[in-house]
């Protein structure tokens, strides 16, 4: 029998009835490598690090299907993390390269899930797995969004396609 | 109707049978303010910044029931994060104080659950809430311990008393 | 006989000649501890991360005579560092305590110095020895600015009188 | 007429007389890019930012060479930062890409200074020059070795040699 997962309180950004669906099931690969300034005392990578890599290979994903991350902000479109969970596999040591492998989960509206995992180059054994919920909101007021821009709706649509 | 949530896959920690069950209602209370560092484009804390934050709280709140964090290090004993769930709910600004408030929500055998609410100094508005899941283990094998050591053990366990 | 130390390129921002010149020999302190984020494989803070706290200690000192940092931010004065050199003496290590002492050098025109000496708030020993150089800038068009905002001086100019 | 700099108490590492000497004029080049998490409110590359840069293409041109950092400090030796100076000549918008340019200036027995050229990869214009002085020493007690380990300094010499 399993017991139920603690729950945390919902985001207002969680309700979306928009009609858009869109997934994806390739994979976006993004190397990286744990350097010095990622270890902490154990001599592996800190928890925390996998954040900065997620962001990377999240933006690189984006760019590599024709949007420019920094371009979209400029335009007055922000995506911010709403949702981010992640699961520690196995430790990533000082010296070891891994690839971040992330793709477009689903979009439903304006709310775009990314899938995770993260194995290490050598063995190829998942070192981290994780999700991220990000959603489309306006810079100039900070609200939610109503629908993506057009371009990056297509943009994404198009990933989504087999 | 709600749909089902993406899953994650387990870690090998989350299975756990040991007899040992507690927790708290007691929040600790730790207070940070967003400093340039902490901010992204945007003016406001990155994301991954509240996870340096987090980790720092539980350091102090664990050393506020007499448990040394790196003291226990030095014993051998270690306890990383193996699994991280945070909500977004609204963002925090460059400037800003913050209140990290956590508590053991649950120990079960050598895994602990806690609870975090970030709320803004001044306005008391919640700004994240997340679980975090730590597993003790051994430094010198990596491996999952059978028990708490039990000066950890009997603080917690005396934390989690009305 | 000493060697010349090796040179490095002048910032555009080094050249200045304003009249105004202001120092003072108060230090003023902010109270730091190594967390298991700060630190390296090494179970010792890493070197940037130092970098950090010295930020945190020139806001608050600022903040501690009359400027908000945020809020000059907010009036179009950024205040970006142009220079920065620093010393390792000894290491600290993972939950140990340390006091960031800073003050300002020397303010000639928008160039600010300021001094730094991080002690190990155990042992007193000296950490870390640093200088870092600020120059005001306006944050429409990312030039120098000809004056420090008013308030900005006056509170810099107090703050050096004995 | 130049005024003389501000100076930083000496480390104690810095009086050194041993024999071996060796510079380089080769650049080793290593390509990042400014990402959200490297950004702060003005939209720049916080200053912090490019220490994690600087580490990580010294420990790629030490791989170049043949040195591996993290086999190094498994043998017990390791290569800690001792100083560290920087000069922000312009800044980096978020999405833009460097190269971070380095080279080993001098080596005079266990201290190695590399020099730093940070060059925005469009414009080719100069961002950050910067130098860091690395010493090596003995893990096991903390003290600075009387020389480096043979096979770091051979490599280092034949890395030197035109």
């Amino acid at each position: 029998m399993t017991e139920p997962q603690p729950q945390l309180p919902p985001t207002t950004a969680l309700v979306e009835d928009h009609a858009l669906h869109a997934t994806t099931d390739k994979w976006f690969e993004y190397v990286v490598k744990a350097h010095p300034h990622h270890t902490d005392y154990g001599g592996i990578v800190w928890h925390g690090a996998y954040v900065t890599w997620m962001e990377e290979a999240r933006v690189e994903c984006l760019q590599s299907i024709g949007i420019n991350f920094t371009e979209l902000v400029r335009l007055g479109c922000d995506l911010p993390v709403v949702e981010l969970s992640m699961r520690y596999h196995r430790s990533l040591k000082m010296g070891q390269g891994a690839v971040v492998k992330t793709r477009m989960m689903e979009m439903k509206g304006v709310r775009i899930d990314w899938a995770y995992q993260i194995q290490n180059l050598d063995t190829n054994e998942l070192c981290v797995s994780a999700l991220v919920t990000l959603v489309a909101i306006d810079r100039d007021n900070g609200k939610i969004l109503r629908r993506l821009p057009p371009a990056v709706q297509e943009a994404l649509v198009k990933l989504s396609r087999p």
